[in-house]
C-alpha cells in the first residue's frame, strides 16, 4: 500500500513538497533542497538539527500546521531543548516524523550551508559619535558640610570633567545609583544619552559597552551587536519575522490587523518577542562556547522578567580565566541603546500605530519622524533606562528601512545623480542627488529573491547561481555555490545541485532570453533546441530543465516553469516601471549611479540584471552592490547621533512619488514586463547581448 | 461574669481604649470619642459608618490587628460594598463587633464632624502657566499631493498657530491620534507638555482639561483636583497615608525597609495604591451624586487594568441632561498633569529610591532636583501619557513639601526676615530673606498637632480648641469645636466634649502655665488650688482634669497627663531651638515675620504660642497661619511652569543646617523646653502674661 503524503513547508527558504508520511524531517528537507545541518548522521546525539514546527492555518499554503502533525517527543530531545523551547514547538529534525502538514522553520543556526547572501554588516564609514556615551568619574562622598544628593555629586563631577550641564537621569538608572556609587567606592561609569539623560550607572571604571542595530524586514530581521566604544560589529544575528504567519507581505498584515480585533497587538507582541530573542542571541554569543547553554536558560528568563543578573556571574568566570575581551559575556541589560529600521507597515505594527490608514490612499502614515521610546515601554529586553530610537519613515510605501539606506548611502552628498534600489519583499527606489531626492514603492514581491519560484531557495550551497545556456543547442551549463568547478568540469553526482537562488534566477532568466529559449514576451520560444523544453504532465505548464534528476541531490529536475518566469516579469516589470516614471519626473534619460541594496544586490550579475530589464540602462562600471544598506543605516545611526538628525531631514526632504495614480501607470507596467523592453534603449547592452536578441521585436 | 476588653484604636484619630467584647465599633467609637457618621442611628441602612479594619502587628501600639478580630460579615453589608472594598477590610461600624484587639480606620466620608483644620487649597495668587498647555487646532486632510503623517499633519497647525515648534509625542498619545483626529473630523485638541510633547489628543474642540496637585504628608495625602484652565480647584481629598501601618514617623518607614526585604516596594506599592484611590475619589467627586456609586465600580475596574471609558459614557449622562459645567463627569484618564510635594523619605519610599542612606550621616538623598517621570512607570493611574512631576528635595530631612510651602510663600522676593515653622510629624523650618535663605528640620513628634496625647483628637467637633484657667481658683472654662457658647454659658451635658485638638493643646499647656497650674519647668505646681489636679490610680501619673466627665460625650474625665506635658515640651522644645540656632547663624536677635504652615498653624492662638516657647519672640501682627502651604506649592506647580523652575532655584539655594552637630545642641534643647524660655527676652509678652509668672525662675 502506498504510504499517504502530506505538504511540508520548510521557512525561510519557503521550500515545500509531498512527502510520505513517517520521512523524519531532515529527510524531507533533503527531499526538498533545504539545508539542514546534521552532524552525527541522523544519530540523535550531536544536537544540530534543530528545527520549530509553526502553528496555524497558512492560507497561502493552504495548509493546517500543527505540532500533533509530527510524530511523539523522544527522551533523546530532552537535553538539547529548554523546556521553554520545547513549548514552542522545537524538535530534532532526525527524530521529529512527519504525519500531516507542516510548516516547518530552520533556525538560522541548524542551516547548513552558511548563508552566502546573508545580512552581514558592511565595513561602512562610521564617524564616532554615538547617541549613548559612556563617562567614568571619581565622586566626593558626601560630608556634613557638603551633603548634597547623590545625583547631584555625580552632575557636578560630570560637568566639572566633560561639561555636561541640565542632566536628568531615568527612574530606573537613579533607583539603582546610591547602591552603585557605593560599590565602586565612589567612582562610576555614567552612560547619557543624547547629553541629556543617565541611563546607566555603573560602579568603577568600564570602558566598553554595547548596543544593537536592528533591521526588520517584512520576512527576515537582522541584528547586529555592536560595541559602541570600538564601533566594532560582535555579532550578527537574523530570523524569519515572526509576523511572516499572519501574512507573507505588508498589505496582508495591515489586512489581518483590520480583520482581526486585537490582531495589531498580537503581531507586535510576537514581534518584540522575537526581538528580545534576537537580542538574547546576539548576548549568548559573547559567552565562551561551552557556558551557552547554562547562559542560554538564564536568557530565558530575563526574557519573562527583566532582572539584572548578579555581578557574581561575571566574576565566576573571570576566575576561570575567561578572556573578557574575546569573550564580554554580555547579559540583556549590558545593551544600552537600541537603533531599529523597517518599512512603514512594520514600523506601525511594531508601534501597535493603527496601519489601517496607511494601506489606504493615500496612505498617510501615522508619523513620519524618528522616535525615542523607552526600551520598557515596548517590552524590548535590554536595559531598564535605554532607550529604542526608531528611525524616521519617508511616505506611507517607504519607510524607515529606507530612511537607513539613504543616511548609509547619502545620495544626498553628491553631485551624481544616483539611483539606489532597495529590494525585498516591497521595492524601494529613490532617484536623486545633492540638489533633490525622489522616492516611491513598487510592488516587486518576493519573485526577484528567489522565493516562491518552484526551486527557488537561499544563496546556500548547492543553488544555482551562474548559468551558460547555448543558443545553438540549449544546452546547460551551470556553478553552484559551494563548489568552484562549472557541471561541465564536474561528473554529474559531484553538483548536489538544489535549486536556484535569487541572483541566479537572474542569470537564468536572462540566458533563457540571450539563447532564445523564451521570448522577449516571456513566453517560451516556439523554437525550442532541446529535450529540456517540456510541458510537465501534471501541472500542464510548460517548464524547462535546468539541472537533470542525476545532477542534483533531491533527486528531481530542477526547473523553471512558465509561471515563474511570469513572477520575475511581474517583480521586474514593477521595478524598471518604477525607475522610469521616477527618471521621467526629474527629467532624466540616464543616471550616474546604480546602488543595489538587500540580499538581491550582493550576488547579482549586473550585466544579467540589465539584460532582464531590471532596471535602465547604465555604465555597468556605475552599478554596485550595497549589501544591507538599510540595517548599515541602522548601524550608523545607532553609533553616530549626526545620523539620526540627518535621517529627519532627509526623511522629509525626499519627495514622494506614487506611482499608481500616474495616468500611463498601467501601460508602462506592460512594456516594462518585456525582457528587457520593448520600447527603451540599451545603450550597454551592445555587445553584450547578440544584435538579433537584443533587436528583435 | 465580667466581658473581655480588648484594645481598640481609631484612626487618624489614633484615639485608644480598652473596649468590651461584643461591643459594636460604632459604640466603640462613641466611647473613645471618635466621630463616625451613623445617619439611621444603627439600623444598618445609611451605609455611612464605613471603617476598614487595619491589618498587621502594629508595633507602636502593641497589638495584632486582624479582620478576624471583629464579628463575621452580614449580609446587609452587601450592599455597601464593592468586592474589592470587602477584601480590602471594610465593614460597617454599626455592624462589626469587637473580638480581639482592633486598628479601625475611619475614612474621611465617614467621619461625622467636618474637619475643621482640613488641608482644604488657600487661595493663593498663581499666574497661568501650567506646563500642560491645550490647544485646538484644525487640520488639513491628507491627500495624493499632501499625504504627509497625522502627527506632521497636527505639528504643523500647532507651529503655525501657536508657534510651537519640534514637538515630540508620547508613545500612547501617538497610539490614539489616528482615530482621535479622524473622530473629529480633522478637528483635535492636543495637550503639549512643556511646549515639547504632546501628551493627549482628543477629537474635536475642548477647553477645560484637569491636573491634580498631591501633598504625601507622614501621616496625611491630600490631593487638589483643579482646573487647569480656570484654575479652580474642584475638589481636595484626603486620606490616612497607608504607610502608616509600617511606621508612625519617617525614622520607622526607613528602618522597616532596612530590616524588610521588599518592604521599600511594599510601602510603595501601598502608597500608589492609595494615591489612585484618592484620584479616583477626587475625579468620582465630580459626577453627579446620584451616578456615583455606579461610577465607582467603574473606577474599582479602571485601577486594576487602565483603560479610558468609552465616550458613550459621556454622551449617555448628557443625554440625561446634566450640565457639564457642574458636573464634568471627570475619570482618571482625564487627569493630564500631577504635581507631588512630601518631605525626602517619602519622596523617596514612593519612587523606591533607597532612603537607607537619607536615614544615615550625613544623611545624602539620592536626588534633589525635580523629577518627570510617566504616571504610567509609577503606576499612578492618570492620563497614559502624563507625567508626575516631583518637586525637589533640599536635604535629607528637608524635602519637596518644604520647597512647596517656600514656592507659596516665596521669602525669597522680600526684604524681611521670614521664618516659615511648617509643623507635621516632622518639624521644618525655613529663615532668611532675598540675600539668604536656611533650613533645618527638627523633630517635633506628633504631640504639636495633638496626637498621641491621652486625650489629642483632630480638629473636629467636641475637641477643645480654647481655654481659660483662672490663677486664683484654677477653675477651668473653655470652648469646644462646633459650638459657639463656652462651657460657663452652656449646661454640662450641652459640652459634649471628646478630647483636646491640636491648637486647644498648645491653649491648655499656655493657660496651665499662666495661671500657675504648671511650673515653668512643666512640673505640676505644688501649690494647686483646685480638686483638677490628681494622681491617677492606674498610671500614678499627675494629671489636671479639664473637663468633667458629665461634660463629655464620652463618658469620661477628659485630663491632661505630666506625660502630655513632656510630650509637648519635647516638642515645642526641639522647634524653638531649631529657630534660635538658624536665628544665630543668621546673626539675628529677631525675625520679622513668622508663618506657620500645615494644620497646626490655622486654629493656634498666636499669644498662646508665644507664650509656650513655642517660636522666638515677634511682633504678634507679624505672625500668619498659612494653612497646608506645601500642598499650595504643589498646586503653583501644577499651574504654572515657572515655579517648577524656581522650586528646583530655591531647593539647591537653601543652605541646610544640621542642628544636631552644632556643640551645644543639648544645651539649647534643654533649656528650650522650658516654658516659654529660661533665657530669652520676651518682650512681647509683656502684659499678656502676668509679669510674675512671666519672670518667674
Amino acid at each position: 500500500m502506498e504510504k499517504k503524503k502530506y505538504m511540508v513547508i520548510f521557512q525561510p527558504s519557503a521550500r515545500r513538497g509531498l512527502i510520505e508520511e513517517d520521512t523524519n524531517l531532515i529527510e524531507a528537507s533533503r527531499q526538498l533542497g533545504v539545508d539542514i545541518e546534521a552532524l552525527c548522521g541522523e544519530k540523535k546525539v550531536c544536537g544540530k538539527c534543530k528545527v520549530r514546527i509553526e502553528e496555524g492555518f497558512f492560507e497561502k499554503f493552504g495548509i493546517q500546521s500543527s505540532r500533533s502533525n509530527v510524530s511523539e517527543w523522544q527522551e533523546e530531545e530532552d537535553k538539547f531543548f529548554t523546556p521553554v523551547q520545547k513549548d514552542e514547538g522545537y524538535r530534532l529534525g532526525c527524530v521529529a516524523k512527519v504525519k500531516g502538514d507542516l510548516l516547518v522553520f530552520v533556525p538560522e543556526e541548524a542551516r547548513a550551508g552558511k548563508q552566502v547572501v546573508s545580512k552581514a554588516a558592511r565595513d561602512i564609514h562610521i564617524d564616532w559619535n554615538p547617541a549613548v556615551k559612556q563617562y567614568s568619574v571619581e565622586v566626593v562622598p558626601p560630608t556634613f558640610e557638603e551633603p548634597s544628593g547623590d545625583f547631584e555629586r555625580i552632575c557636578r563631577e560630570l560637568e566639572r570633567n566633560f561639561g555636561l550641564r541640565d542632566l536628568t537621569i531615568d527612574w530606573h538608572a537613579l533607583r539603582k545609583l546610591p547602591r552603585r556609587q557605593r560599590e565602586g567606592n565612589w567612582s562610576v561609569t555614567v552612560d547619557v544619552w543624547m547629553d541629556k539623560e543617565i541611563v546607566r550607572v555603573l560602579p568603577a571604571k568600564t570602558e566598553d559597552y554595547y548596543g544593537i542595530a536592528i533591521d526588520v524586514g517584512t520576512t527576515t530581521v537582522a541584528a547586529y551587536l555592536c560595541n559602541m566604544r570600538t564601533m566594532e560589529v560582535l555579532t550578527t544575528t537574523s530570523m524569519m519575522n515572526p509576523q511572516c504567519k499572519y501574512g507573507e507581505d505588508v498589505m496582508a498584515r495591515i489586512t489581518y490587523h483590520m480583520m482581526n480585533p486585537g490582531g495589531l497587538e498580537t503581531m507586535s507582541n510576537d514581534l518584540v518577542e522575537g526581538l528580545n530573542k534576537l537580542i538574547s542571541q546576539g548576548c549568548e554569543s559573547t559567552h565562551p562556547p561551552k557556558k551557552r547553554k547554562k547562559k542560554k536558560a538564564e536568557d530565558v528568563d530575563a526574557s519573562t522578567e527583566p532582572v539584572e543578573l548578579p555581578d557574581t556571574t561575571k566574576a565566576e568566570e573571570e576566575s576561570e580565566e575567561v578572556d573578557p575581551k574575546k569573550y564580554p559575556c554580555l547579559t540583556t541589560n549590558d545593551i544600552v541603546d537600541l537603533t531599529l529600521v523597517g518599512n512603514t507597515a512594520m514600523h506601525h505594527i511594531l508601534l501597535k500605530l493603527d496601519p489601517e490608514f496607511v494601506g489606504l490612499a493615500p496612505f498617510p502614515p501615522v508619523i513620519h519622524r524618528s522616535l525615542d521610546i523607552k526600551a520598557r515601554d515596548l517590552g524590548v529586553n535590554i536595559n531598564d533606562s535605554a532607550y529604542v530610537h526608531i528611525l524616521p519613515n519617508e511616505a506611507g510605501f517607504v519607510g524607515a528601512d529606507n530612511v537607513g539606506v539613504l543616511i548609509a548611502e547619502e545620495p544626498y552628498k553628491h553631485d551624481q545623480m544616483q539611483l539606489l534600489i532597495d529590494i525585498g519583499t516591497n521595492g524601494e527606489l529613490v532617484l536623486g542627488n545633492n540638489k533633490k531626492l525622489i522616492s516611491c514603492s513598487c510592488a516587486t514581491g518576493p519573485a526577484l529573491e528567489g522565493a516562491q519560484l518552484s526551486y527557488g531557495m537561499r544563496a546556500a550551497p548547492g543553488a544555482i547561481e551562474r548559468i551558460l545556456i547555448d543558443p545553438e543547442t540549449h544546452e546547460v551549463d551551470y556553478k553552484v555555490i559551494g563548489r568552484d568547478a562549472w557541471k561541465k568540469y564536474s561528473k554529474p553526482e559531484e553538483m548536489k545541485t538544489k535549486g536556484i537562488c535569487g541572483s541566479g534566477i537572474l542569470d537564468v532568466l536572462a540566458e533563457l532570453y540571450s539563447s532564445g529559449v523564451i521570448e522577449k514576451s516571456g513566453r517560451f520560444s516556439k523554437n525550442q533546441k532541446s529535450n529540456r523544453y517540456r510541458v510537465n504532465p501534471d501541472t500542464r505548464q510548460p517548464e524547462f530543465v535546468i539541472a537533470w534528476a542525476n545532477e542534483t541531490s533531491i533527486g528531481k529536475d530542477v526547473v523553471i516553469t512558465q509561471k515563474d518566469v511570469r513572477q520575475i516579469q511581474l517583480g521586474k516589470g514593477a521595478l524598471y516601471t518604477g525607475c522610469k516614471l521616477m527618471m521621467r519626473r526629474m527629467g532624466l534619460s540616464q543616471v550616474d549611479t546604480i546602488k543595489i541594496a538587500g540580499a538581491f544586490g550582493t550576488h547579482v550579475d549586473k550585466t544579467k540584471a540589465l539584460i532582464m530589464g531590471l532596471f535602465p540602462d547604465c555604465d555597468l562600471e556605475m552599478v554596485h552592490a550595497v549589501g544591507n544598506a538599510a540595517g548599515d543605516g541602522a548601524r550608523a545611526a545607532l553609533l553616530n547621533r549626526e545620523k539620526r538628525a540627518e535621517a529627519n531631514w532627509v526623511a522629509r526632504n525626499v519627495e514622494y512619488i506614487e506611482l499608481t495614480v500616474e495616468s500611463d501607470f498601467q501601460q508602462q507596467f506592460m512594456e516594462a514586463m518585456q525582457v528587457p523592453h520593448m520600447k527603451d534603449a540599451f545603450p550597454h547592452l551592445e555587445g553584450v547581448v547578440p544584435p538579433e536578441v537584443l533587436h528583435q521585436k
